[in-house]
């Protein structure tokens, strides 16, 4: 029996939780659950499937339990849950969430605006959801995405000592993943590679996933220049869906089919099969009619002579 | 007075050929001049204004002359011309055309396609154009644009010597420059990268523009590829207008928008103003109502604490 060999970079679907609690419209659990597994079965290995957060904030994600629960059955899959704090940790363990993700604004005005806490007090809930994870679920990592890490709606420019001090500060507390998230699409592939080399230097492995935008069509430019940096983890959202979008045509969150289709076309595996991440569209458009989904590569279809 | 350095790279705009040839409507005259004023005023420093074939074949190309003669007027801009043969380059250079660009097709199933010539008889018809130019206008400047050196719609795959074979045959025969066109938006950034890398290697510094697609939204990534590859000449069109786009969403062209921010946002100089190139979207919007135009940048806006 061959054995293939462990895809180069990881592809984590996004679209479930920042996706869906972008949208207005509230997909049905039924169809939430089609989607994860048209996801799994196209062969993405980690799937960001809901946010544990009170109901009455965000009435999109209140079967997130059910989700959980259901999306474990796939065994290949990593199932994260995103918590903004010690109480969502404690009910995204309690479904059994496999990896959870908090986001720490490198922003303090974006903290404030967005969590009302300093970017020092979110790196405290950071210190409290990895002891709440020793006690009841020590096997399960925390990762944490530094939001605004490339500019900033509110501030503007984000000094990346300021980017790098919240990195070395979560990577001592026990954090096992940091990642730089580009909140709001300012960044560009000189800053998106030199922070992330600055990030290896300081946090090493600990390194996590460029987290990428497309509001200004620099997505996949900045997936290049991250992945020259060293990064091998990558967050989209199928569709596009999600990632605040603008305007019309400005989309948020990089593409999922198009990201495959740029590091499978170079030669770097992600693990996914292009023809069953674009047929897992299907699913998603049936649970949110009429929802704009953004996406050169299933417009356009696979080049001629595509390897299947 | 101060001096300021050269810009670091040049863009060349090819809207008011390869976007207008592209679409049905024809540009009035006058709104052409107008669009054209508009990117000189932007600070664009090459623009390919016209293409030279008969007017039967494109009517929206039936002004070359006029529009060449117009766009003369702009002392800071080098004023382009395509022309597929002796023929039509010597309309052009009688014009005043300030550079000619002829395409030749790497792949053979393309080539026959499109102009009914074998790539080495197009080899041949660049010659006698250059023998053309040699008499009656030494001074201009002869570019080949390779085009499917990416891949073809038609043959799939085109090896990477066929299109080096091409190119040194190009040098030999004493043409200016030589870009490399992914005129079916097949190409990724490892594939840009190394043949850039190989054109280098073989023809030095004749290697030319990079003219990319934007298909399957690999156009920055595979310009960011390029850069890194030497290159310091792009091809793009205002608005991504032209470019065979294969449906609604999937453009051709490279949007000169979005790969002037992108550019301009690493620091990478191109001597032009972005707020004045957004400008210059309301002259070709005026002349092709209705037409969609793409660019995320124009979408989104500049960022905060972007630098006037």
């Amino acid at each position: 029996m061959t054995r293939l060999p462990s895809p180069e970079i990881l592809i984590s679907e996004v679209g479930p939780r920042d996706g869906l609690q972008s949208v207005k419209a509230i997909m049905p659990t039924a169809d939430k659950l089609r989607w994860i597994d048209a996801l799994a079965a196209a062969g993405l290995r980690e799937i960001e499937v809901a946010s544990f957060v009170p109901a009455q904030l965000l009435p999109q994600m209140a079967d997130a339990a059910q989700v959980v629960q259901h999306a474990r059955r796939h065994s290949g899959v990593r199932i994260m849950a995103l918590v903004p704090n010690v109480r969502g940790a404690q009910a995204a363990l309690t479904a059994g969430a496999q990896k959870l993700t908090l986001p720490v604004s490198a922003s303090p005005a974006h903290s404030m605006a967005n969590v009302r806490k300093t970017p020092e007090g979110m790196v405290e809930e950071v210190k409290a959801v990895l002891r709440l994870r020793d006690q009841i679920a020590p096997g399960v990592p925390v990762e944490v995405g530094l939001s605004t890490a490339f500019g900033c709606t509110l501030q503007g420019q984000v000094p990346e000592a300021d980017v790098l001090r919240l990195a070395v500060q979560l990577a001592q507390a026990g954090v096992d993943e940091i990642g730089l998230s580009d909140t709001t699409g300012m960044g560009n592939p000189a800053q998106v590679q030199r922070l992330f080399k600055r990030m290896f230097q300081e946090i090493g492995p600990l390194t996590g996933s460029a987290h990428l935008h497309n509001t200004r069509g620099l997505g996949l430019a900045n997936a290049l220049a991250a992945y020259e940096a060293g990064v091998r983890k990558f967050d989209s959202s199928l569709g596009g869906l999600g990632g605040c979008p603008y305007a019309p045509g400005a989309s948020g969150n990089v593409v999922t089919e198009d990201l495959v289709f740029m590091f499978e076309a170079m030669g770097v595996t992600t693990g996914i099969d292009l023809n069953q991440l674009m047929a897992a569209r299907e699913p998603l458009k049936a649970g949110l009619p009429g929802e704009p989904l953004y996406g050169m590569t299933p417009a356009a279809g696979l080049p001629k002579g595509w390897r299947t």
